[in-house]
């Protein structure tokens, strides 16, 4: 396999203290598949927050919705939504529907593969995502309209 | 795409030292496929940490289980086996069991997919899990009776 | 369900004060599909920080790869392979190469469900992976070649 190269970059930090830092946000996706760009609140929350070099924890408080990182471009947004209905198809018969008839098996099934958290690296004070990479969130319940709450934890 | 809306609540919290909290606990799941629902035991860890306002990471040290969040009802846990086995179907011809003979190629893949880790933000020394979310170990190797440890670590 | 052990082993740390450790290491992986185990690279980073009780980020800063831990050997990284292959077929038709002509709508869709970012426990100035679970870095664009960076944040 290739063989990895030797370190090309180290930033050292020795802090008297580091501190934590949260701020929470809602967000109101209109439609089951809507995946909204929420890399401008967590950018956000990092500059109010102050810290230079750190970690940005994302948390989604829903079993029905995920986040995840993905270039922000309608084209692989559809893409993802289709290979998500590969994992949980729209016609299968779930038994959470059976139990509860609530009608989003689906979305817990994507949402639990997918998963709730994430933990981006800050440096000089801005996320450390690449050039194609944003952070996004995954509405993925079949009703839309629903309030969501982002949780974001800036340490450092 | 749904616009975002302003921030709800701000918490802000600046320490002269965060510290950290670390616990360790094993579970012996029976079967294949079984699911737990291990928030109480990070719940506790979280309360014996004193934490208030921080962190917990949840890792799972093992390649073929997993750790994510899901609302902890029968119906779903099965759709969630379900889909997992779309992806590594029980009948499918692994490589790793041709090489290996372990017959648990699978499952490798399944945790390989749904990842060994999770990040819960805390506040008012509680986790900031949705009402319906609950953190769950995923046992995924063909062997039940093993004995599986999760380290949970609180910052904050 | 399958009840859960009283916890095995506690360590406690109280501490003036943490520091974060911070070191961006890159490699190049020639083809679409390889997998890279990065263990030794995280492990010098825990060992060059410091820390012995903590936490140890990993975050891939784009959006044709991703990051996950598994045993790295070669039968299970090409079960993997295929098992993403069943999520974002080859032969499928993606909007992302409808619309851009990158070709690589695929590793978009991989990349976004695998993740970007892992966090594993530090104890004893080492990693707490499992005997069988090591981290790797899966490359998914359709081309190699590419200089892929990974940031590591060891804080404790």
């Amino acid at each position: 396999m290739t063989p990895i190269s030797p370190s090309v970059s180290l930033f050292f930090r020795l802090q008297l203290s580091l501190h934590m830092f949260r701020k929470t946000f809602t967000c109101v996706p209109k439609n089951e598949g809507d995946i909204l760009n929420i890399t401008p609140e967590i950018e956000a929350t990092v500059r109010e927050s102050g810290v230079v070099t750190g970690l940005a924890g994302i948390f989604v408080a829903h079993s029905t919705a995920a986040v995840t990182t993905i270039e922000y471009e309608p084209g692989v947004l559809s893409d993802l939504r289709r290979a998500l209905s590969v994992l949980a198809p729209d016609k299968e018969t779930y038994a959470h529907d059976s139990r509860w008839g609530d009608g989003n098996g689906r979305s817990h099934v994507k949402a639990a593969l997918v998963g709730p958290s994430l933990t981006v690296p800050v440096e000089g004070g801005e996320l450390l995502l690449g050039t194609w990479q944003q952070v996004v969130l995954l509405e993925l319940d079949i009703h839309g309209g629903r309030t969501r709450t982002v949780i974001v934890t800036v340490s450092g």
